[in-house]
């Protein structure tokens, strides 16, 4: 089964490495937001793609969310000690990367070449394709003005009330072929449990890239989604904040309406906490699943998968049938 | 005594250390070829006046005659595994300084700039100075064909035969306001034992910087320079073997040929081993000192430095008498 996963940084990386465990080699393609993307120190540095590349090559630091396990920090502490700003911290062999990328997009590479480089040099089969080749960033006004996306992550640690999210550079990103054929052969596309304003916004902002999507549902490709909020709140990052300073509710129910109105969803998974918002969820189209979505461990990352392609797989084979019965109604009423 | 050194790598920046110890806080600057520059993983590496800095600050790598002290390898060993070409080797510590170079000059800063800021980051009080901020870049025309000289240098581990060396930019570089007024200012101009043809030549080529030593030497400001080839072998380096495929003569007299010729010298320094070629060096017109000029410890640096400035200071008070008799012919027979 050909899938599709749409991810930010450490939910949508944990949920690709339990999709990566379950499908046959090469049959995952993971769209990651690169809206997040910063230079520091002239490198080109894109934390989210890193942060799937590390997880599916298994060499992900477990604990803090970001970088390779057992790093050293050399590099870092000698540009403290030449005065540099470090409140972004890279280690010495995540440096490695972004020389990497760097020299690559330099030279004119492509930023999606550059990371089936990348993954191929760490092992992977799996596809990792960045959003787009262009450079987007993501930009939030807050209490503290408009802010750089890693100056209000990091260095502020998501203190100030963010107001509004622009993602710069996204008028002039384009959809790449790679992007555009993954979508075109997949069998599902999963939508992981990462922010939805500002890891999944930015992915569906790129143009072009929603159409694609909308037009694989149309062909009967399930969409299948889940929350990264579970029970009102985030579980990482600063997601049920957002929702709410920006005027949506911090809830499964709240990330399911973003969705519903961006056209996406058929199925959206939600965890058994939030069980009370099935039947309003519901109401708004998609079907709803309920079961344990916290990823804990590999076990979990793997059970999640396991059900969001189980549902992918039925609503697929339901999809099948309402165009086969030929009736625009029903499959109206499915959420199309 | 404000004193200028002309320096390359190793050789160049023992003496420079000689140097700093025994003159006051702030009167030593050193200009440093940057024909030995090479961008290597998007990184802008300078690698004669990282040595200088190193060499300076005391936290030069003794043995190996590059890079940091206890240096550790983590970017390097994972740029490895990411199947990267790693023959021109950095330390994780020495990276941090690429990394500070490469953004301010990627901001627009000038190198100059940059290299002050490097230094006064590590405590120098001495100013070091590159060459000139245009990119030069050295290129060998050897028995494997036009090289890029790290090309040659590191990863040929010079054994191509050099039959021809070009500076490339080097009509396009411009003599800088730092480098000018050192100059202007010096008491006294030191040759460094380094490489006369790719490490001393590149920095004579920056257009109009010869002819401010030259206005220096007509002011009575002595130049001293001192042979890097001692006993017909270069103390490192491919200098010897340059010379000779060059045609000209491998020993301290080819070399001072070399800077008589260029309207370089007043004094040269010789090793006791080359005392036989001390009449024919003075026979082109600078005077000769004989002593011991390997430095194989921080004690022997302080000593070839003593006796070039003491040489300087003679020979300053000597062209002085000469200017005060003003006698042109006395000066002519002098060298000048």
């Amino acid at each position: 089964m050909r899938v599709v996963c749409l991810a930010g940084g450490v939910g949508g990386a944990k949920l690709a490495d339990g999709l990566q465990q379950i499908l046959a080699p090469g049959e995952l393609t993971v769209v990651v937001n690169t809206g997040d993307d910063l230079e520091v120190h002239a490198l080109a540095v894109s934390p989210d793609v890193d942060t799937v590349l590390y997880t599916l090559a298994g060499i992900a630091e477990p604990a803090q969310g970001w970088g390779i396990a057992g790093e050293s920090w050399q590099v870092m502490g000698q540009l403290a000690r030449l005065g540099d700003e470090t409140w972004f911290r890279l280690g010495d062999r995540d440096i490695a990367t972004h020389l990497f990328r760097t020299d690559r997009l330099r030279r004119g590479i492509r930023a999606t070449e550059v990371t089936l480089a990348l993954a191929r040099s760490l092992g992977l089969e799996s596809h990792v394709l960045p959003m787009t080749d262009q450079p987007v960033r993501t930009r939030v006004r807050t209490t503290a003005g408009w802010l750089d996306f890693q100056d209000y992550f990091v260095r502020l640690r998501q203190e100030p009330s963010v107001f509004e999210v622009a993602f710069e550079g996204i008028e002039n990103a384009t959809l790449t072929p790679e992007v555009r054929d993954a979508l075109r052969a997949a069998e599902a596309i999963v939508v992981a449990p990462s922010n939805p304003i500002v890891s999944i916004g930015p992915i569906l902002a790129v143009p072009g890239l929603l159409a694609e999507i909308i037009a694989a549902r149309r062909r009967g490709v399930p969409v299948v989604g889940v929350s990264g909020i579970v029970g009102g709140r985030a579980l990482r990052g600063p997601a049920d904040r957002m929702m709410e300073s920006l005027g949506e509710e911090s809830s499964a129910l709240g990330v399911a309406r973003r969705y519903v109105a961006a056209g996406l969803l058929d199925v959206f998974v939600v965890d058994r906490i939030d069980e009370g918002l099935a039947a309003p969820i519901r109401a708004l189209g998609p079907e709803v699943v309920v079961t344990d979505t916290i990823m804990t461990d590999a076990g979990s990352r793997v059970l999640l998968a396991r059900e969001m392609l189980a549902a992918a797989a039925w609503q697929g084979a339901a999809g099948a049938e309402d165009r086969s019965a030929g009736d625009p109604a029903a499959a109206k009423e499915a959420g199309r």
